[in-house]
């Protein structure tokens, strides 16, 4: 089997997982214990959360609050930020935060929804004009997670800033350790995530620019600093750290391996079945493409029975009959229904690569045969 | 080293993390993929929900939702259920729920506690005396993580809801696994978790009566049955439904297990230097004593020096001086700052723990010569 879905999850990096296999035996301690077998479990969190800082925040002036999921984060920056006034988002935001918005507008909060341009970014001049002096927060995510588009958090940011005394949070979910990217300039709130990059399920963070307000989702025991309570999980923490480590020092070189699977592929792909949706400017880690005419779902379990798995949008909200940010990129129907979601990792080959896209053209040949 | 922190946390069970090993390997894939690797490891969430769920809803009746910690669970059934009117709770209730209480209470919620025995147990006809028309909401801890008090949540909920329309919840993380439970009654909410019987920590439960009230604390995707979004734990989900359907296969031969360690203990411990907090009806598991007129967290780093790992009071929140559960029970100044917590599980030996009992009655007479 072929796994083109690396941006519903990747295959936790086994030599990450072999290190930190410890914290589940001889070091299973309650960081929050006062002997020293727990202290010394504390003192690794407080590595990890220092290593995996000095990744995304290598100027510091940010503190990272270790959460459950990528999910719980952005869900934290939402809620504590938006307590009043209007809340400025796009119309290409991950579900965490897009159904978030969809909640707090329930909640009474008056939810703006930035328009997408055609690749997929957001339209920074329908954002901007959104913005007003009762926004209290405005959330961009970073790098959309079914077409790739690029948005500049770092410069839309800072033009938020001029404009308002808004909080920007961006949801970088699948920017970090995969994009050049370092924290800075007006991003208040960052949303990463383990399970993107070889970490596991369990564990991702919130950073936080020091002195921006942050309110706790989950209240208890005081854990993170008092920002995010629960016991800590200290294998899924140091797995992270671990395989957050490996995905920096390989950023460039996997960066330049997966631009030329993802080449190879849109070269292949037989332009009288598929339309490409993600530009060439999109993180080449995830490359989306339209089935002209045909049931991407269909066409999934076909692909699945040669031996290739690839995502339909999101598989985070794979309920909808398609995409509701492919539709916001302006694509109808005759195009959005059709929708593969191509994503690579460093794992992959162009051996493997060559194979999928052979095999993707070839059920789309049959498929539209068959419809007529 | 002997460790008898257990209600801290448990070494998680090695035979489980093993049986759970393959879905941080071949089958790491995202259970809302469509293709089949995805659908099978859905079905795999799936199955452990409904075992985890027969082992402690045996009737049915009730919806487990995965969460990533017992606090999460807790803040979720709070928060959920506590929407205006007021809010009864107990003084002894684990920081998950009575910071989450005093949040609600800087919310506007009126938020009524009710006063302990000395024993620990809740005063239940205080408790039936504050709930009006009004309550929205009742939690009561099934077991007190300090004291091992036992609470009979299936008598108490019944009365509740004799009195009351108010939603029941309960914090059964020191109980499930632990004590012969099943739920029923008047019980419309209650939380467990893994890493206190052998599971990982990054994963625990909300179970829900079927009909009640239920709303997500985590917006997203909507995985969970809509309850609780991010993607699913796989590796935390499927470790935590061994290790707890071997709890449970054992749970009667260990609670004697541990009902003989504890014996010992009471009857070993000098009564000179130690006051019993724990009552002879307490859980086994926990056993509570104060170092009359000592300092328990200067006594935990002896015992450490010397070997033996225990806690003070709840190793959650072991920021302030002494235990406002222990201090509720009634025990002054003198008791509570030398509380020593010894938990146990079914891995302690009699052997470790006479030689546990030793070193603390040799500790404390040290300390308590030093102190004259």
């Amino acid at each position: 089997m072929i796994y083109l879905d690396n941006a519903a999850t990747t295959a936790p990096d086994a030599g990450a997982v072999a290190a930190a296999m410890k914290y589940l035996q001889a070091e299973f301690y309650n960081p929050s214990a006062l002997y020293r077998a727990g202290f010394s479990a504390h003192r690794a969190v407080e590595e990890a959360r220092k290593n995996i800082s000095a990744l995304i925040a290598p100027q510091g002036g940010y503190e990272l609050i270790f959460t459950a999921s990528g999910s719980e984060a952005d869900n934290q920056a939402l809620f504590s930020s938006v307590r009043r006034g209007n809340f400025v988002t796009t119309e290409g935001e991950h579900a965490a935060v897009y159904n978030t918005a969809k909640e707090l507008a329930k909640r009474g909060i008056e939810v703006r929804f930035a328009k997408l341009l055609a690749d997929g970014r957001v339209d920074v001049a329908d954002l901007l004009a959104k913005v007003d002096e009762k926004t209290s927060l405005v959330s961009v995510i970073h790098v959309n997670n079914e077409t790739g588009a690029v948005n500049d958090v770092a410069e839309i940011s800072a033009r938020v800033k001029k404009a308002s005394k808004a909080i920007f949070h961006s949801d970088g979910v699948q920017a970090f350790g995969k994009l050049p990217f370092t924290l800075g300039g007006g991003v208040d709130l960052y949303t990463i995530s383990a399970h993107k990059i070889g970490g596991v399920r369990g564990v991702a963070a919130l950073l936080r620019r020091k002195g921006c307000r942050l309110d706790p989702l989950v209240f208890g025991g005081g854990q993170e600093n008092g920002l995010r309570s629960g016991t800590e999980n200290t294998f899924a923490i140091k797995q992270f750290e671990f395989a957050a480590k490996k995905k920096f020092d390989r950023l460039h070189g996997d960066l330049e391996h997966v631009r030329a699977l993802n080449r190879m592929a849109r070269e292949a792909l037989d332009e009288r079945l598929f339309e490409i949706i993600s530009s060439e400017e999109a993180s080449p880690y995830i490359l989306s493409v339209a089935a002209k005419g045909l049931r991407g779902e269909v066409l999934l379990h076909m692909l699945d029975d040669a031996g290739v798995m690839v995502g339909t949008g999101s598989a985070c909200s794979s309920k909808n009959k398609y995409s509701r940010v492919i539709a916001a990129c302006g694509w109808n129907e005759r195009y959005a229904e059709g929708v593969l979601r191509l994503s690579f990792f460093a794992s992959n080959t162009p051996e493997e690569t060559e194979r999928a896209v052979a095999v993707i053209n070839e059920c789309a040949r049959k498929l539209a045969e068959r419809m007529n």
